[in-house]
């Protein structure tokens, strides 16, 4: 039984971006050298997401305008009291969910044809972080 | 430390079904002799979803209501500059998360008394893939 | 490989409630004595979720309002022609997700320093159960 455990960081220059980290955890997962298991990808913080879909521009920018009509940025937060500006950024985390776990065989992430892994920041221009962990043989 | 890997096609005959699952990924954990540890059940597929919940055809349609207002079939998306036509499955299966993880306990998924499993096709039409991994002793 | 299995039960007052419980699941894990590995921790009802963010006031009303928005409580479900009022319930849990994967590393939840876990009661004033199953070394 072995177990793998590496940290993201990020630090975008605008508030939201979607980026593709595929290839990172790729590489990741040939360090391990596990060939049978699971990965957990999770965002640290609750203003972020990790999710898997298409690396097509256009589907991106279709995300992003849904979430905004979903939970949009703006002042009416209650969470605001506190201080903050990002109460939409916890929403849309909320509801894209933080985290997914991707299975290994044959050393492989075995995913299918289209399917890509990326960071939603919802709150960037700020160091965070992701969790990648393996656990198998 | 055992692993057991399978994979379920469907071809629906509408764009959009739901279909229970229990009794097939049940099977799998049967032949896996799994007793204790995780089945992950994942869609492989970038329009499709995973998920638990009541299997009660009012719910359903319910389900089904509520993501087309939140993603409603229809032109308007930017993916369809591609030349697709499914951007609202993407967003529905992102909204709906495609994947789930069961609990395996005593030999069995240890669910509770109302949870079944369903696979959610957004584009269906076209053979596509479900992967059941099952991690354990 | 250890594998370690609680239930924690929830009767609450009100229909919906958010009860934190990373407490609760801490003591889990330093009974179990598992160093490295993954908790599932994941709701036995189709009426509820498990959600890690912020513990605070605001942004849990925040996605309490979000939720009753998107999935409003109310008569016009078709799943109440089975004679239940909780239509919403089930849509509200669907969106939010029924449960999260811990990681496990070094004998400690491996959280951000924000991120507090939470289960989410939609359908309450009954006994409802949730899973934590924590699988490692």
């Amino acid at each position: 039984m072995k177990f793998h455990t590496e940290y993201l960081w990020f630090n975008t220059e605008k508030r939201r971006e979607y980026i593709r980290i595929t290839e990172q955890i790729k590489s990741i997962l040939s360090a391990s050298g596990i060939k049978e298991g699971m990965m957990l990808v999770s965002a640290m913080h609750i203003t972020a997401a990790i999710y898997v879909n298409d690396n097509e521009r256009g589907i991106i920018q279709d995300l992003d305008n849904m979430l905004e009509q979903l939970a949009p940025f703006g002042p009416d937060y209650l969470h605001h009291r506190t201080g903050e500006d990002n109460g939409d950024a916890h929403l849309k985390s909320l509801l894209l969910h933080q985290q997914v776990i991707l299975p290994i065989t044959g050393g492989q992430l075995d995913l299918g044809p289209w399917q890509e892994v990326f960071y939603a920041e919802f709150d960037g221009r700020r160091r965070k972080r992701v969790i990648v962990k393996i656990m198998g043989e």
